[in-house]
């Protein structure tokens, strides 16, 4: 399987689980847990980046080789989140930005217009935009157009752990995208992953569900193999499911019958 | 997680995915899979032995550190299941033995009552009985008190690929059960393996899901890691699901709020 | 639809909508909730009836055109069953009789073995039997060919309101049997009962779904309604579900186009 | 039930069962299916409607007590749909316009910008703009804001019959809206309907599933009775699903128990 790589941003990954840094009981977890999972690529909150240097800085705990997929969570409008980005370069942070545009303080439900509008100015500006949505399939293309270097639909609200809620909406973006498709959201469950890399999705973004895990450690182990699982599935490819049932053992001919 | 291990039948197992034998394009196939999944028990169909060893046996295509399960496929009633156990037996196969009979040939259901009356008998014949039935409690409290080594409860009918439909039904066995529950057919994607195991069943049982896959090898490996993800999950402890999302990101206090 | 009678037990039924007598606030909802509802036939624990007649009796409330579906609450083996059935009858509810047995106090899974054994035993001595059970299908095929009336499976644990999730094995025993399918516990909302109509059911029983309702009489109403839609969809014949979109008005030669 | 009223766009509705005119086998069926169902408002495509006057026009099949929502189907962007929008005015459709834009051919989902940008046109000029949509929170507020009447979320594709594969989405809307909330496309079956009444929704719109039913008419008044199942439901609110299993029957102090 080494040969089947993620191109994502211009950057080759051989792991197709990105993770958070949010919501972690202290932030020694995090190296471990990037560690166990083999997470190549990690998003962290500007906000939780000390840029001034002064206090503890999150980027301490993590390792150089693994990249860094800042986001502009907090913003609310596609101006705040630009600013966001450029922040974060300026910062030393990369090019990669994730664009997290948020309105709805209830659902916390990504703003698909603001974040394209961010998609648009930032991808200009040479940034790799990953963006947050809604799955939409025309609003995907759009995105793709606008040089969106992947698309982050969402499974379901941010922290929810409520899975592939949007499963079919995410299918018809898997089918018809021509940037890398990231499932980012909901995923609260190793066997959601794995359904996710089933369908298609190039690779997932998972970090409540192992943050707030008992063991995050494990849990982010039980993710990768879970990635790991889906992808490999969706290479060597699954039979159909069918209405009726079909024998793995032969039914016929048994015992008595077969003395002639 | 060496030391997780699944005591059945009196034997330790260190791998939980357990497979079977039919469907394979060719039997060649077979070993391959087993190393590929690390699978260490293998059910297969009586029928499929050459009990006088005129012809090709199957059972040449098992390695001999893998567990044999014999099936009594094509049983129709217990009576016939116990001469299967015993031929198996007899032949070699060792005291493992599944019980399956089955008499509505449309979805293949299994019949549970059979299926109780056979696991009666063979189990004080020391049989180590593995009894395939629809996920019933109060009939696998039963199967429990005759002896059963484990109980195989069915997620959807043989051979369709739908997976978990009976989820609710195994989830109450598991929790009540005394002895491993192993979830058998239906199962059609890894997915679906690894949420079996986070629900806290003890092991999964695929056959045809890797044996109609276009790579049975590289799939039998995939299910290896969704049974070893979910397994990890379920000892790392998921957090439940909610309503309403939870930022994983810090939301409030942002950009211009910060400058007092 | 007034041609399309259920019938049941040797008796035609012009509504499919079956209540039960439990859980109410008060007994004086039950009438209202009978007239609202339009049921026939209403099943009641032996429990309730006063047989000495000494106190308040639950049958007071029950109008002479429903018809009487005593029921086993309580008995814990077939032969506790087939006592509360001669009772039942002893004190005038008449032939007719549902199986309810219970062993697991948790879950109140029936228990579908003694189920069979009582309705052996009840269908000889002539009572219409309806035995609740868990669905399953070789366990379905014996009921039939013991006697029964009519087989109740469950939709999910009683008083659940869980709804359907039984579904797959409920559309089993619609296909394959030939007494009138009832499904009865778990339905908590009139879609779920329209579902189970839609699928074939011949009837739904519905209690705890009515009598915890804010308003027991509207929500009898809306059972009614419900189960009338779903068996006038099954009946109408519905189409399949598509993968694809199909659009309901022209798409092509719009506007511009028209104009050679 | 009476008092039960729909305002939409300045009118009160009956019945809550929007219904359209495509797909039908002759258009004798639509003023069966409209007294049927009871259905107040259908939508029709203007490309129907012969504005000339020379040839057969769907209008005539429509009684003038229903109300006409012209919809701007074969629209690809704003722009057509306004043009569309002022065809139907002049030609005396009405005020009411469901707006429809659509530039994926495959999925035929709807274009969420382009109809916001319509429905901030068309609604400047007086129209009741239903803007049918991917149900997106932050979408939909800026619905309301441009003076839509309605919000019309999809269940799922158009003519796929799926059902609500949108539920959790389309929860968000109902729950945040302070305009009227109509579930378009998708629903297959009356207990789709139902659930999205007891959800909370205000209409539902169905056309593929009556028009293509093997009896339209009788399929109507299917969902019309749905639609009043859920809507009472929703009034007469229903208990919440539970893990565990509540007896609606008494369990304990069973028959022995009983004699002290």
């Amino acid at each position: 399987m080494n040969d089947d790589l993620l191109l994502l941003g211009g950057k080759e990954f051989s792991n197709r689980l990105l993770t958070g840094t949010g919501k972690f009981g202290n932030h020694g977890q995090i190296p471990k847990m990037l560690a166990a999972s083999g997470s190549q690529m990690i998003t962290v909150a500007l906000r939780r980046v000390d840029v001034s240097e002064q206090s503890e800085n999150i980027l301490e705990y993590i390792p150089k080789n693994v990249t860094l997929l800042p986001n502009t969570s907090g913003a609310r409008n596609a101006e705040q989140a630009v600013r966001v980005a450029r922040i974060a370069r300026e910062a030393g942070c990369g090019d990669f930005i994730k664009i997290e545009v948020i309105t709805d303080m209830k659902y916390l439900m990504p703003d698909n217009w603001e974040t394209l509008k961010a998609t648009e100015i930032l991808a200009k500006e040479g940034f790799q935009v990953l963006p947050y949505v809604l799955p939409d399939l025309p609003l995907a293309k759009r995105l793709e157009n606008a040089g969106a270097a992947a698309v982050m639909p969402l499974g379901s609200p941010i922290g929810t752990n409520r899975g592939l809620e949007t499963k079919p909406l995410i299918a018809m973006l898997i089918e018809n995208a021509c940037v890398p498709i990231v499932v980012d959201a909901g995923i609260g469950k190793p066997s959601q992953a794995a359904a996710a890399m089933e369908m298609g999705a190039d690779a997932v973004l998972v970090n409540t569900a192992i943050a707030t895990a008992r063991d995050p450690e494990a849990m982010g182990r039980a993710f990768d193999l879970a990635v790991k699982a889906g992808r490999a599935a969706y290479l060597a490819e699954m039979a159909e499911a069918s209405t009726f049932a079909r024998a793995s053992s032969p039914l016929t001919g048994f015992l008595d019958e077969e003395q002639p």
